[in-house]
């Protein structure tokens, strides 16, 4: 079975010599992308789609996603927006909620978010534990996420739970939880900052991690200076998501080793803080991603195109650099090579947009422009 | 035939006594909302439409578009994120292009836009005039925003075309200009700023088109301090839009007369220029609108949610504020009385959000969680 797409107006693959094309075809063969060229020679297939002239990118990868949980914090958002303050318990809400919301629940929850995403051109998400904070929810929730995603995170290292002494924590995070956890997870991840895990734990819990067979990736650097960026490198994490506050012998540890610098600009949207310098940062030659850190606490967005227009107003970067963060710069984060491009021999996950060119995608803010999403 | 919509989890209906209710329902008669209350009392009507918990709002009244208009210019804003200069031409680029277009093209290029809205849960939009320059090509603009909207707005003086002195392009708006347009269009709108029109040829346009039957409204203060707000104030105009700089007599003039100041942060997001200060206009007894200014060039998005997120997260405004001033405030600045609330003899323009509440349109950015859009 052969699919053409023809009528391109512009086509992202991001291959070398000629990352964007114009008046282009791309055929799809058994879900992978099996030819690119112009319009003029699409060879013969079973099938044509007509691609109107829009734009073709690769489907967007949102390497940063929290997205199994229950209930919303809609009111503590409100009460942030307006500088009061909001005595309810944050991320405590979230953990009760999900908690008591049983596996079901969650699933049909987290499938109701996937869909979402899939609608705005995410084809690749991963998804992370730590609403649970006690082996069961831990195990529960990373189940429910395997059944959305192969990108699994083990995150029971997200916040201390209530009652508990940190290294204590820690002791069941790398302990009983691991056990039961590793076999459902590709990833662990810890929040290595002041009020959560210090250096130490933070290192205990990826190490931990990393023997029990999971990838270590990392929460750093996002509410002030710290030490989980030089972890991130010294581990050879994916990826050190956050980066907001990065000292100079940060960002050059992130440019020697390519551990993937992970930008979130919906937190800093939705929580005023200050934004991440993507700019300066792939100007140090570091490696950077977007993703939505969709969470109900910090970013409740789902939208890669609302990310990429925000990096594009408020870190600096030009609407292709957004756009190839986005999909190439996740699946990086994510160690993926079949994902984020749409070269010969990609998985065939592609995004249709109504718009002439993908810079439309922060041109035109908030705007839904994706009318098909295909994917492999 | 009447309409229940019931399972309303939350319903924003602007009534005095209870703007926003739970677990409500709203009867629609003949286009109109015929009664509102507690889902145990609806009334037996015709037909049901369950809103399965979700939000139901006024539909957004947009105050401020140039919908209708050829060609983008989307590397002109990828130039300026950049901080390049970008020598092409500005408002002439949009201008020459919509001079060329033809009037069945610019329909059909509106109507796109007019759905584009719509889906996103616009149900009273206004559309200026201002990409022709010349009395036929206003003239047309002006018919064709006829054939989307009853509010359409003659903005020959929207600049100085090219090769023109001000003081005779005022003269040739306000003269054969005017008398073509005056009998398609609502309102009377022109650009009082420095480098566009001064107080006094500002003035002969507003006062020319009110004595031709127009309205006046006007696009006031955005790069500059100026004359503009204290003009409409003093003509009684429905609304200055843009307010980004004001001083103290001019926020005290808005206050004291009841002119709408129309706030537009679709622009600043996209032009990097600061926001119009909501909250101290809210605070000083100011009426305000939130609209889009949907154009290819300051603004091209056509999302009020969008609008929405950014009036919350920058210009201090509630979530509840927000939405107020894109549904209640648009109206008003339109000086409609029948569209942007619930009350019983509103218009049926109603919106069902995928949300337990309104306060997601702020907390989501970026999200689509308009699910169903129904209009009189």
């Amino acid at each position: 079975m052969s699919t053409a797409i023809t009528d391109i107006g512009e086509l992202v693959t991001w291959e070398a010599e000629q990352p964007i094309r114009h008046d282009a075809a791309l055929v799809v063969e058994d879900g992978r992308v099996a030819w690119v060229g112009p319009s003029a020679d699409v060879p013969a297939t079973d099938e044509r789609v007509d691609a109107g002239g829009g734009t073709v990118i690769p489907g967007f990868v949102d390497s940063h996603t929290h997205l199994v949980f229950a209930g919303d914090r809609a009111a503590e958002f409100a009460a942030r927006m307006a500088g009061e303050r909001y005595a309810a318990g944050g991320i405590r809400t979230t953990v009760a909620a999900t908690r008591e919301a049983g596996a079901d629940a969650l699933e049909a929850l987290g499938r109701k978010r996937l869909a979402e995403l899939r609608a705005q051109g995410t084809t690749t998400v991963e998804v992370k534990s730590g609403y649970g904070l006690d082996t069961a929810t831990e195990e529960a929730l990373l189940r429910v996420a395997g059944r959305l995603t192969p990108e699994t995170t083990f995150l029971g290292a997200h916040v201390v739970p209530q009652g508990w002494d940190a290294d204590a924590y820690v002791d069941l995070v790398t302990g009983e939880m691991l056990a039961r956890c590793a076999p459902l997870a590709k990833w662990v991840d810890v929040f290595c900052e002041t009020g959560a895990f210090d250096a130490d734990q933070s290192r205990a819990v990826l190490e931990a991690g990393m023997a029990a067979g999971l990838l270590p990736r990392i929460h750093a650097n996002q509410l002030g200076y710290g030490p989980g960026v030089q972890l991130a490198c010294e581990l050879g994490a994916a990826a050190a998501d956050h980066c907001t506050y990065l000292s100079n012998a940060d960002v050059a540890a992130l440019a020697d080793t390519g551990v993937v610098a992970g930008l979130l600009p919906g937190v800093e949207f939705s929580t005023r803080h200050p934004y991440p310098d993507a700019r300066h940062l792939l100007d140090a030659g570091v490696r950077i991603a977007i993703a939505t850190d969709c969470n109900p606490g910090t970013s409740y967005t789902s939208s890669m195109p609302f990310c990429i227009a925000l990096a594009v107003r408020e870190m600096g970067l030009t609407p292709t650099e957004a756009l190839r963060a986005a999909t190439e710069g996740g699946a990086r984060s994510l160690r993926r090579d079949d994902v984020g491009h749409l070269r010969v021999g990609a998985r065939a996950d592609l995004v249709l947009l109504d718009a002439p060119s993908h810079v439309h995608l922060a041109y035109r803010p908030g705007v839904p422009l994706v009318t098909r999403v295909l994917t492999a």
